[in-house]
């Protein structure tokens, strides 16, 4: 069986590149909601339904593990489906998302951690709820940030810096000692983000996601002993266009063949 | 009957009150499709689907006459609605869309015409096909303007001035003397747009249609007679949050009641 990797949209392609490289020997279908991108606005309810149909989706594909590589995703959607949804439906299978290994290293570095996301990140409370639930007395500041998916999904990275440096102010003002880029897309924008936050530690969870993921797979080997090793890879996206494919390219340097799904 | 307005998501809300406005004794039915906004980097036929279905809901809701408040819309999926899906589920009822009202004015006007509009509405070739069918021998140039709609939809207005006169250049170069805002968020950005383009007409498609409608009613006896004239007003979203609220409230300066639908 095969390992999964969702995201909203395109900017799971890092961290899913990542893991790929990192852990060559699976089999990985790669899914991006591209025709309902972006999540970050959406109401709770959405991200949940979405984000399930997906899930739904990439087990009929035969993923047994699938990384949501999404971090508006794992904030929203993550609990409940683990909760509610595989035990009745899928109680073999499993979903891990990418908030809980970077909040815990967060809350292992800092001490006045604060958190970059999406609206719909930070409505849920996720970030600060695990944080705390390692670490109960580090301060958590969260700052909405709904542009920068849009600037680095449509080529902005010149109009970035006032944008970004605008966002930061408040956490800087709280005297900050550690950063969580806290949505995939925010990996491209890290270099800009630590110049604006010069002395601050930048943590970008899709650079953890990886090693997480292999100590995971050591620590379940009925999961491990059931994925297959056919290094083969699927990158499967439910909107397919020129600019995707364009988009896909500049930010990962790779050139990647996409096929159109329907959920 | 009553008299549907249609948008991707809350930028039609500005050309929908403008209607009402002009138009006040109608019923009406503004929807807004913000589970799946933006359309304007989707493909055709992603488009097409969701406006057939956004469509397809305001029929049920008792509407006769449905106008396409978006662009992207009205460029991408108009006219197969037109052709393929009116005649044979709903040949009593009628969709009119913005665009073609604005085609004709901008010819009428401009000999060198400037348009500013989505990636979807740029690849469809609407703009130059329409504004060449009414004047073959016009100058048309189009210029995407990706980041416009998330600008506006998440308070970015401070920002746009870069971005939208980068947007401008290449117009500006092709001396134009009519510039179309093709998109129903960019009525929002009319006042900085005139600013960048000084001596340029520019044309906002919104300010158009309750003129181009009330004609319409005149000439369709057959339609206006069957319309109601109740007065109700509702406004339906398809994803609901308190962000989308507050938006419509900045974006009109009314404080318009929301209700949530499943298409």
């Amino acid at each position: 069986m095969k390992i999964g990797i969702f995201d909203s949209g395109l900017g799971g392609l890092g961290v899913g590149l990542r893991i790929i490289d990192a852990l060559p020997d699976y089999d990985y279908v790669y899914l991006g909601d591209t025709q309902r991108v972006p999540y970050g606005n959406r109401s709770q309810e959405s991200i949940y339904r979405f984000t399930r149909e997906s899930v739904d989706f990439l087990f009929e594909q035969g993923c047994l593990l699938i990384i949501l590589a999404c971090n508006t995703a794992s904030a929203e959607a993550l609990r409940r489906l683990q909760q509610e949804h595989l035990p009745t439906h899928y109680p073999e299978r499993r979903v891990l998302g990418v908030l809980i290994p970077a909040a815990e290293v967060a809350a292992s570095q800092g001490k006045r951690i604060g958190v970059l996301a999406t609206l719909g990140s930070v409505d849920s409370g996720a970030w600060p709820r695990e944080i705390h639930r390692v670490a109960p007395d580090r301060k958590v500041y969260q700052q909405a940030a709904p542009l920068l998916v849009p600037l680095v999904e449509n080529d902005g990275f010149r109009w970035v810096a006032p944008i970004l440096d605008e966002y930061l102010q408040p956490l800087l003002a709280h005297g900050i000692d550690t950063l969580v880029l806290g949505c995939t897309h925010y990996i491209f924008l890290k270099e800009q983000a630590q110049q604006l936050a010069p002395g601050v530690n930048v943590i970008s969870p899709e650079e953890l996601v990886p090693d997480s993921l292999a100590d995971y797979l050591r620590r379940h080997p009925e999961i491990t002993s059931r994925l297959s090793r056919g290094h083969t890879r699927e990158f499967l996206l439910t909107d397919l266009t020129e600019e995707y494919v364009g988009l896909a390219q500049r930010l990962t340097g790779r050139a990647l063949t996409f096929s159109r799904v329907e959920l």
